[in-house]
C-alpha cells in the first residue's frame, strides 16, 4: 500500500516536475488548456484527476505521464 | 503526441495486464471494488478513468500503476 494517497502522490510529483521546467501554475495551465485554480487545487492533492488530463499536464511538461505517479521519494534519495 | 488516444493506451494496457493475471474482467472488477460493466468499458477505451481508479486496478493486478500508462508496444518488439 502507498504510504501517501494517489492524489497526494500526483500533487507532489506534478509540483516537482512544474518547478523543475520553472514553469509557473498559471502557465502550466495555460499551456495544458486546464483553469489556473483547477491546476492549484490538484497540486493541493483535492483533484481525482481523470486519464486525459494526466496525459494532458505531462504533455504540457514534456513529461512522461508515468512520472506523475511515481512512487514517493525518500529524503536524501536521487 | 502518443499514436494512440490516452484511453485507448489505458485500454489495451489493462488487457493486457489483466490477462497476464488471468483474471477475468468480473474478478479483476470485483478486487477493484469496480463494477464489470465499468471494467469491460474501460478495456473498450471508452473512460476517462480518474487517479483512485488507476491505483485501485493496479492494486488488483499487482502492478505498478505506471505499467497502465505504458506507451503503446510495437508489433514484434519485447
Amino acid at each position: 500500500m502507498p504510504s501517501v494517497s494517489p492524489r497526494a502522490l500526483f500533487a507532489l510529483n506534478l509540483r516537482r516536475l512544474r518547478l523543475a521546467t520553472g514553469l509557473s501554475q498559471e502557465a502550466l495551465a495555460e499551456r495544458a488548456g486546464l483553469h489556473r485554480t483547477y491546476v492549484s487545487s490538484i497540486e493541493r492533492g483535492e483533484r481525482n484527476v481523470s486519464l486525459d488530463n494526466i496525459f494532458r499536464l505531462a504533455e504540457a511538461l514534456a513529461a512522461d505521464p508515468r512520472d506523475l505517479l511515481a512512487p514517493e521519494r525518500k529524503a536524501g534519495s536521487k
